[in-house]
């Protein structure tokens, strides 16, 4: 028997702000996030003693200092830490819902090294698994100024590349609030959807090729740099999303369009979640091909902003409002899309879709109105616990789910000062029909879930929705993955992951039920 | 032992426009492609003499009365063919290159019964196997206004599916020559590119779900309208691009963009390749969110559709070119969009990139100048046998495919009045680094053969391209996967078909070596 591994994907799931954010990137944003990871209130339970019913599995080994040998005789100097400190990070997510016991985290530099590691290992528990860190393997590998094709280290961090493309005209297909840590290969391998996917579409069309290490330590190299290639079984899209179950991301090819040159953001105020509706389906129709986002928030959420972010101060508009749309277009000619946007804008007002609205005048303007938006998740988690849900659903019904949810957590009496739950919000992507669901409660208790779950997977399954949009599974949904995937899709997963990695090794416990 | 089965993907390579073709769509081009299919000046020798090596599998067995009879019980009323000229439009490919020798066709017209045939099915040789036609699964299950996302049977025709959305404001995200006869469970099957891949993007992004009858006849229900989902591996991505060797595609979930306002179509006229990507950089910075095509042609390919085609007429440039590109724009604001080309074409003009060019008017020359571009491989089908390769490159070495193919035939003595080979040409989409290289031959000889292959795929790996950009492997590619793919990669390949497939029903002899 040999050691287990766990992927750390510093990913906008698990570690939002937490790892490796340059000191210059969005300083506010890392900042805070990590003062409030330092500032925790909260000493979160172990997940071993909070998931009784987790069994350790029997045919794992204890890491031992044969192991450790072994891995240093690979690795570079520093590369490998058993230090509680620089575990911490690892053991715990930035929601502090999660604490694992690893006692071991290595930094190969090499996919080399990443091959050495998954061939020598084969077991060891959930509570004292190795992390593989690809923080160290952070290099742009190539880039195509006529194709735009990048190609890099899966360590790179999303706001690096995106700056490095800024440079050559071009812009990263994707996103996210934690662009600013986050690692293109943790992207990749959770499938991240993020602020860009409305115009750009998802990894799995925008993903060129992918160089994994499979369990056994074999490496599968396909960095194509080719937008078309019909050889065989796609099988880079596997990877996609399968939170590093079946391979750990090595190195990532990935297509990266044209940076606009103008940039238009505006934030608009409304009554109703109807008002959104309508305002999204004229942007289709008018904005159409220089639309870029269109977001949307709750009272509820910019009344958390307001309380825990300096971002609150970023709303220019005067009184308060229901609902909150941001729309961003992004065109090759700025007198082309002004006066596009300007007339959209006039014809929502004219019709009384929209209250009250403004359009950013520079880039700062354009900065603060989507900080604004990128602060909510933040500002919820520092109000306490949150149960979060990331949930896809037809437009339509999108926001049915935050009321129904509501209305349920007042009638059981829930909600309100000393009580078990303090907020209910919702905010999203309404391009992609994607809820961001979240209740701010005291604490993560029994009794608060038991009136969430399986409510809100119900739900969402009765409206033919998934109970992961852009989240993934992780240890939370892996048990919930009925209610939006029927038993043989289920069962055809269970024979891939029994092909690739037969002996459970890779972030076991997880993901599959 | 049970009988083996063979998908009638009525797609672009295999059934370019001989089946299914209601006369209503683009009579033209389907009668065309019919009489020359009629009018065969070739006897295709069947696949099995021709490829002595490829021997039939012994574990299948032979057609019986037996399973006819079962077939019979399970399908409606004339859903069952054994007559010869019915299977002749099976067993032959437009291209006159391949003859089976099916002696059934089986047409379903619901899912259960796909499934039903494929719990049966279990072995029979690839020169009588089973052809399963999905034409009679054709009905538009749902259509989401507010998203785009269409849900439809596999059998239903691109084109009847685009008029369809049309209707409704919607376009579908992909365009081919054979959009009047090829069926979407095709397109999907092949992961056809074709003209609307460089704004919409590949088929693995615009698929959302599908439902897919497995070899075993387990059906797997993946049919999401939902443009966000990680809930588990994204298991549709592995059967598109499969062309039929895991399972049978019963039905597609595709995202529709909303339909552009207006659409803007040039031609030009240019010297060299380099002026080619010159205009096609441009294009990019000037054209940027309303590009919709960038194809591109040699001198050769208009020689070609000029002696063959009716649209030969169509071309208005009044002097010949060694290259010709057409680009077409669409966008939601025809002043816009007609500025902006018209500013990109005045630079090409003036910075001497482009030397005539024409836009089109009215629809009626947005289609005479398609015609062109979508004659090419119909005008190379009558000039005699065609040596199609279909190959992804780097642009700026694109070209040089054809210029070095062209080269070396010349130099064998083989072009020419009385020769082996009448012409070599290239054409394809510049914009996804595609080209089209295509050798007209008086017949399908072992000497021609000799002369390209391995010659082009050996160019192709030595340039990082892939031998298949957008075709597939079929038969004729099979045993050169290893150009575009490593070891284990092709490993893993099999080991998906073994764990999916076991029994090899599924178009045995194809897709892998």
């Amino acid at each position: 028997m040999r050691p287990m591994v766990r992927v750390n994907f510093s990913n906008a799931r698990l570690y939002r702000t937490v790892t490796q954010a340059p000191a210059v990137f969005r300083p506010a944003f890392s900042t805070s996030a990590r003062s409030n990871y330092a500032s925790s209130k909260y000493v979160t339970a172990f997940t071993a003693d909070k998931y009784p019913d987790l069994q350790r599995n029997p045919s794992f080994k204890k890491l031992s200092e044969d192991d450790i040998t072994y891995f240093r005789s690979i690795l570079a100097p520093f590369s490998l830490s058993q230090d509680e400190e620089d575990l911490e990070v690892f053991n715990n997510d930035w929601l502090q819902k999660y604490r694992g016991q690893s006692k071991l985290v290595l930094k190969p530099s090499s996919t080399e090294q990443v091959s050495k590691i998954l061939k020598y290992c084969g077991g060891v528990p959930v509570f004292d698994e190795i992390v593989i860190s690809t923080a160290n393997m952070n290099a742009v590998r190539s880039f195509d100024t006529v194709s735009g094709a990048l190609v890099c280290d899966a360590g790179c961090i999303l706001e690096v590349l995106d700056n490095y493309l800024a440079e050559r005209g071009y812009i990263m297909p994707l996103d996210l609030g934690a662009k600013g840590s986050c690692h293109i290969g943790g992207n990749v391998a959770t499938n991240a959807g993020g602020l860009r996917l409305l115009r750009y579409g998802s990894l799995h069309g925008t993903v060129l090729g992918l160089e994994v290490v499979l369990p056994d330590g074999t490496v599968l190299d396909n960095l194509s740099t080719l937008r078309k290639d019909n050889t065989g079984y796609d099988l880079k899209q596997l990877f996609i999303g399968s939170e590093g179950t079946l391979g750990i991301i090595t190195g990532v090819s990935i297509l990266s369009p044209k940076r606009s040159k103008a940039i238009n953001v505006a934030l608009l105020g409304l009554n109703t979640f109807d008002q959104v509706q309508s305002a999204f389906k004229r942007s289709k129709e008018e904005l159409s091909e220089i639309l870029s986002a269109f977001e949307f928030w709750d009272r509820a959420s910019i009344d958390l902003v307001k309380e825990h972010l300096a971002a609150g101060a970023n709303n220019p508009l005067q009184s308060a409002h229901d609902f909150y749309v941001l729309i961003e277009t992004s065109g090759s000619n700025k007198d082309h899309d002004d006066e596009k946007l300007g007339s959209y804008l006039e014809g929502l007002m004219g019709d009384d879709i929209v209250q009250d609205g403004v359009v950013a005048q520079d880039t700062t303007q354009v900065r603060n109105l989507w900080a604004i938006r990128e602060g909510i998740p933040e500002a919820c988690s520092k109000s306490g616990a949150v149960y979060k849900y990331d949930i896809s659903m037809p437009v339509p019904v999108l926001y049915q789910m935050v009321e129904d949810m509501r209305d349920r957590l007042e009638k059981a009496g829930a909600v309100g000062d000393g009580k078990l739950v303090k907020s209910v919000i919702g905010y999203g992507h309404v391009g992609d029909g994607n809820l961001h669901l979240n209740v701010a409660a005291h604490g993560y208790t029994k009794e608060v879930t038991d009136l969430i779950e399986p409510f809100v997977y119900e739900w969402t399954a009765k409206h033919a929705g998934s109970i992961s949009a852009e989240h993934g599974l992780g240890l939370m949904k892996a048990s919930h993955l009925h209610y939006s995937k029927s038993p043989s899709m289920i069962g055809l997963m269970k024979r891939f992951k029994q092909l690739i990695d037969p002996n459970g090794i890779m972030n076991p416990y997880k993901y599959l039920p």
